[in-house]
């Protein structure tokens, strides 16, 4: 199709109308079939249309409809993403035309074909994921032209290109510490009890998490049990103003939005690689103001990475684009053989870490050791600390209170929680089949189990642990408790965990639990 | 989610309704945001999900809504798409689950990481494909993971799976001719007059084609200005025992289904490379039942080849493909520098091959020669003819009238057409802006220019030219002449064309515009 300058004129307009249809971050708009304005016939189910009104454009999937009360001959109806984005009131005069596809793709075909992209192309590309130029498989054209091979130019360009595309904070402090782990192992509620504690020494550290995507708890999930997390970026400068730190949801914040599109689909497809999870991680640390980045590897037979030599090639590649925008990153790998903590689901590992912060005698100890550890590495930053003082300091902070006490200043301060927060009292117990020690558990299939019990969505719902690896149990003796607000969910949780663990029990007693891979 | 045996009985059903969506070719279906059967917040809006009723399974893009009307708490709509595959009565108890990936998935995810597909997983791949277990997204990946490189081996077997996937049509006869063109010129519609030459002379030629995608005209488009063409397989089979050829649409006799949705997103995401063209092109012949098949390669500027060496290359890659299926491929590269014929779009072009096949003083001579060029080869393929003798005896069928008669018995074995078949009085005639000879003409643009005018939905509307290559124009004499039916339309078309009409005149006599480059 071609502009003319008489085109909005020579074209009938529609009248906006709201339809109420949640189409997920996807814009979908809907005509008649009827429409004398748009001659349907010219576009097709599902292809893409340009909405215009004056200067402002969206891009969105059509629908066509001959259902009248859906939309009449002269309306178009905006679907709740595309109503929102396009901001113009019901009954606003626009006109629609076939979509040409975004100009930044033709760098995405060039890419398919073995090109690189320029640093530019990158920018281009970035810019049209943020205002949602990009269809689903438009994203998927993107991320896969870069997963086969992206070279360190490339790699670097789209970093700098996602963490300058939306909000960009900064801090008073010049040092603002965060931490992050790449994820895939149970309960490993880290962050809430390395956040109070370095917030309690005096360092900056506004964390923010995502929820879980598919994960039985992301630390969002988990933290709402106790306050309140879905923060605009005003309150959450607010609460770091007030604490030091804080533990708020990334979501109303906008930090690197085109990662979040590109999550989205790289979820759907299953589909991960180093350079593009590096890219994830930095550019939204970068955006976020952070100067001093800790990342946590868990390293085991089920989690994301399998051994040390896969985890040391991630590590290099998180420091080359560290030290590239010169944010100071230090990588660790830690052991990701089993979980971490004894709940799983955000109820359950919420009482773990209220355990550890008030050293409660049943508090998980591998949950404590582990989160001191990170504590003390970001404790380091402090110019004020003596080298290898870090981990004296954290027990301190966690021993002394201090952290608890952090804590609840952060929980006031972000607000009351609105969620149910009642452990499942739907329950059914988990038996070993065999005497013997616990030599692996499979920390996918935990996940999974948890899940189908309902969490995160029922906050409630989950498994608590009543073993790990190296523990010696008697056949008939409970591995674990599934828990559940539903009974079919139960059900379904506690057939498929009767049908496979997650536990394995061998005959001799294994290497010790404690030690990292 | 775990699949277990009392799933079904513990999980409410829904209600099948049929909504009135028009979704493409994309399964969609609506739920009540307040069904209580499914709690749609584990669902997000635009996920995909698995509709079950006993053993039928459909995989749907979910749209969630307040809007009762749509849908209330015990319904789950299905747009028109979903209802036709799903084929289960309004009123039909199904479950609904978040869906898993299609299992083929895995190997498209290898594939993204360096790997090659098994023969065996691109079965499972286009078995998908076929039975709409894709979304747009993962079709997209599949597309994109083979075209960086695929082995021949990849090749053959993807050809092999698009051709079994659906209807394989047999024929009694033991040759069966085909012919098919890459397409991308304008007019030629050469199919129309080699297909009555053909089957005139007594060989087979079951002609399937497509309706445009990208261009003002397709030869199914055209041919239904004459004759219907939306045939069963049966009908084809009728047709073809009365008359031994046809020219109908492909779309109702599903040859190779998988190539369909392929072909879609191909051109939603502007990308196609050799080896996808090659397999999509030989699936279809296979499915046809075709023994023999010549293909025509334009090489212009402008066309989709722009040299000998990419034609060659081409070339080799269907002569492969075809040897290793046993069908004679025969590939020829002709003048792709300017349309072919006097007429763009659907009427227009119908008039050039009736004023061709009625030998009228008037018929485009370009058109006549290229027709008889092909149908030569084609009828070389007849064991009883003499070598060299295709052309002679092309020649002698269409100035005899045989075959403007076998055309006629093939329009009347179809049926009458139905569609509007005037040409648009709506007109607009394009001037040269200098003294000179035509050296260049754009086909890429006169497509352009006759889509903004309407075709090929009108099918009136589109370019008559006055003039090629070679020929010697003076300022202000016009070139071409636009026709639509919409006054609008006409006005967008007029003013692009102001604006780059497509014509290049220089100072000195270029090439003959006879020959093949």
């Amino acid at each position: 199709m071609v502009e003319s300058p008489n085109r909005d004129n020579s074209r009938p307009s529609l009248n906006v109308r709201r339809v109420n249809l949640d189409t997920g971050r996807e814009n979908v708009v809907v005509i008649s079939r009827h429409s004398s304005a748009l001659r349907p016939e010219i576009f097709r189910g599902f292809s893409r249309v340009e909405l215009r009104r004056d200067a402002k454009v969206v891009l969105a999937t059509l629908l066509i409809t001959d259902d009248d009360t859906l939309v009449g001959p002269d309306e178009i109806g905006l679907s709740e993403p595309a109503f929102r984005r396009f901001a113009e009131p019901v009954g606003s005069l626009v006109t629609v035309s076939p979509a040409a596809p975004p100009e930044s793709l033709d760098a995405v075909r060039g890419k398919i074909q073995g090109r690189t992209f320029e640093p530019a192309e990158i920018d281009a590309i970035v810019k049209d994921l943020t205002h949602y130029r990009y269809s689903d498989m438009e994203v998927a054209a993107f991320l896969i032209s870069s997963a086969s091979f992206m070279t360190s130019h490339e790699l670097l360009a789209l970093v700098h290109a996602m963490a300058t595309a939306g909000t960009q904070l900064k801090w008073p402090s010049p040092i603002v510490v965060d931490k992050h782990c790449i994820g895939g192992i149970p309960g490993n509620r880290t962050s809430m009890i390395v956040v109070p504690i370095v917030a309690a020494h005096g360092l900056t550290i506004p964390k923010t998490s995502s929820r879980a995507i598919t994960s039985p708890a992301g630390t969002a999930d988990t933290m709402e049990v106790l306050a309140r997390v879905d923060v605009s970026v005003d309150e959450m400068r607010e609460v770091v103003a007030a604490c030091r730190g804080c533990l708020v949801w990334g979501g109303h914040v906008n930090l690197s939005p085109a990662d979040d599109i590109l999550i989205s689909v790289k979820r759907q497809l299953c589909l991960d690689t180093s350079e593009q999870m590096v890219a994830s991680i930095i550019s939204k640390k970068l955006a976020a103001g952070s100067t001093h980045l800790l990342i946590d590897l868990p390293v085991g037979p089920t989690a994301k990475l399998a051994n040390a030599a896969e985890a040391m090639r991630l590590r290099k590649l998180f420091e080359f684009v560290g030290d590239h925008f010169g944010i100071a990153v230090e990588v660790i790998a830690t052991d990701g053989r089993q979980p971490i903590g004894n709940g799983i689901g955000p109820v359950l590992e919420a009482g773990d870490v209220m355990a550890v912060l008030a050293n409660e005698a049943g508090a998980p100890a591998d949950l404590r050791e582990k989160s001191l550890r990170l504590a003390a590495h970001l404790l380091e930053y402090d110019p004020q600390l003596r080298g290898g003082a870090g981990y004296a300091r954290a027990r301190e902070l966690l021993d002394s209170g201090a952290a608890l006490k952090k804590m609840q200043e952060i929980i006031d301060a972000q607000g009351p929680s609105t969620c149910r927060n009642d452990i499942g009292k739907l329950t059914c117990d988990i038996h070993a089949a065999d005497d013997g020690v616990i030599t692996e558990i499979d920390c996918l299939q935990l996940n999974r189990l948890a899940r189908t019990a309902g969490a995160p969505i029922d906050k409630g719902a989950g498994i608590r642990l009543f073993h790990k690896i190296g523990d010696r149990v008697e056949n008939g003796q409970p591995l674990y408790r599934i828990h559940a607000y539903d009974q079919a969910e139960l059900d379904m949780a506690a057939a498929a965990a009767t049908c496979k663990s997650g536990y394995i029990i061998g005959a001799r007693h294994p290497q010790s639990a404690g030690t990292a891979p």
